[in-house]
């Protein structure tokens, strides 16, 4: 039978840590963890090479999840049984599974391929965009995601959560210097654009070796951006001003490999 | 100078109808009123036909916002100044504008045009993911959105500010029985599936009279949609299982209109 440490108390340290890092980025780079949360999501990390400090799980989940337990138990250097009330405060769902592990954030660094073809996103803000564009890019055979580092996290819970696990699998590369990288990747770039003599998505032929790159939310993006890129636009209709930066983010991928 | 009704108390009955209209479809089908907020939003709908009960502004909004506020006013049957501090109360906004609408549910009778096309969704629960269908939709001309009443409601605050008022100038179609109306329609309808073996989007030329379905977040269309439907699917590589709701709809919306 597996080694658990048995938790009862919500004012452990170990609780105490976890909640930190699901609700603060500062704290995830400061300890260098993350967070993930119900069993799809912890195999996946698993089998995908991520090392877990931390295995926590309730006590239903022990007696519901045996054998798949066993195999995170195999991953994690540490392992704790916690009772329900105490796994409840430090889920960060509506109905806890009850496992979570947590992570290394050990950043693999990725280069840029020069065949690749990949989605840039400049300072997106809202992680269920995020993980949306990630969980299409990923289906959508994209090489990878490039992000500007002042955006939202890509290890923040409702990211990951949103991605379906793909930023755990898709080569994320995230840029001090967004534009500079960009500039000096030697890929082709597209800057997506509200401007309507920018020209029209359906006229781009994407070729091997490029990047669509795609704005925050509320502002686009920056002149410096647009300034290295070709300029595209998706025509649109109708009174609506702007499309959701995921759905903008989505179109174009699907475009870049149809 | 307008003539615009204090309240200053949480307790106010109009203060607890806001919160439950917010919060409840049930509450919002009772009364027959949704809740919309925003300066943006409140205008969209008085500039779209509907018609106002009640408008609450903040005192702050009040002094801020005077000329926009008139032009609101006029639109109103009853005016309502609150304290900052009780509009905070009824705001579902982290920082709230200071604007709120009562509008009348008149669910306006579109009819389905036999040349229009249309996005069907059978069943979606997340707000977000309704909105986002209909901010693309009219951004890409698509004629309406047919909706089965057991999803999410497009009256729920989420679902507004998603869409950025479009489900507020968009035909929408609630059906009671969706599977029924569509397969009456006329419409040439396609069900979006995720089976490998259906036909795949980028070989469909879509002509006027269509409607392209899709189904639940979790579960997909039932079998009685797809029954009525030819599938059609898009093609996945990576090792994502499906793509979020929102952007499948936005993807095949695009290939409607490419």
């Amino acid at each position: 039978m597996s080694d658990f440490t048995k938790i009862t108390s919500r004012d452990n340290s170990l609780i105490k840590l976890v909640s930190q890092l699901n609700n603060s980025g500062r704290s995830r780079k400061e300890h260098g963890l993350f967070v993930i949360e119900g069993l799809r999501l912890c195999r996946d990390a698993a089998e995908n090479g991520f090392g877990f400090t931390h295995l926590l799980v309730s006590q239903t989940a022990m007696d519901k999840y045996g054998s798949d337990i066993d195999f995170l138990y195999e991953k994690a250097e540490r392992a704790y049984l916690l009772s329900d009330s105490v796994f409840d405060k430090i889920s960060d769902t509506k109905s806890p599974q009850g496992i979570i592990c947590l992570v290394k954030k050990e950043e693999k660094q990725y280069e840029i391929c020069k065949k690749g073809r990949y989605i840039a996103l400049e300072n997106i803000s809202d992680p269920s965009n995020l993980g949306a564009v990630a969980r299409t890019a990923e289906a959508l055979g994209i090489d990878g995601i490039i992000l500007s580092d002042n955006g939202c996290d890509p290890f923040a819970p409702k990211s990951l959560r949103a991605s379906m696990g793909a930023l755990l699998r898709l080569p994320v590369i995230i840029c001090e210097d967004f534009v500079s990288v960009l500039g000096g990747s030697g890929l082709e770039l597209y800057a997506c654009v509200l401007a309507p003599d920018a020209r029209s998505l359906t006229d781009v032929s994407f070729s091997d070796g490029c990047a669509a790159l795609i704005g925050n939310e509320a502002n686009g993006l920056t002149d410096e951006a647009i300034a290295i890129c070709n300029p595209i636009t998706i025509k649109m209709a109708g009174r609506a001003e702007s499309l959701n930066a995921a759905v903008a983010a989505s179109i174009v991928m699907w475009e870049m490999q149809r």
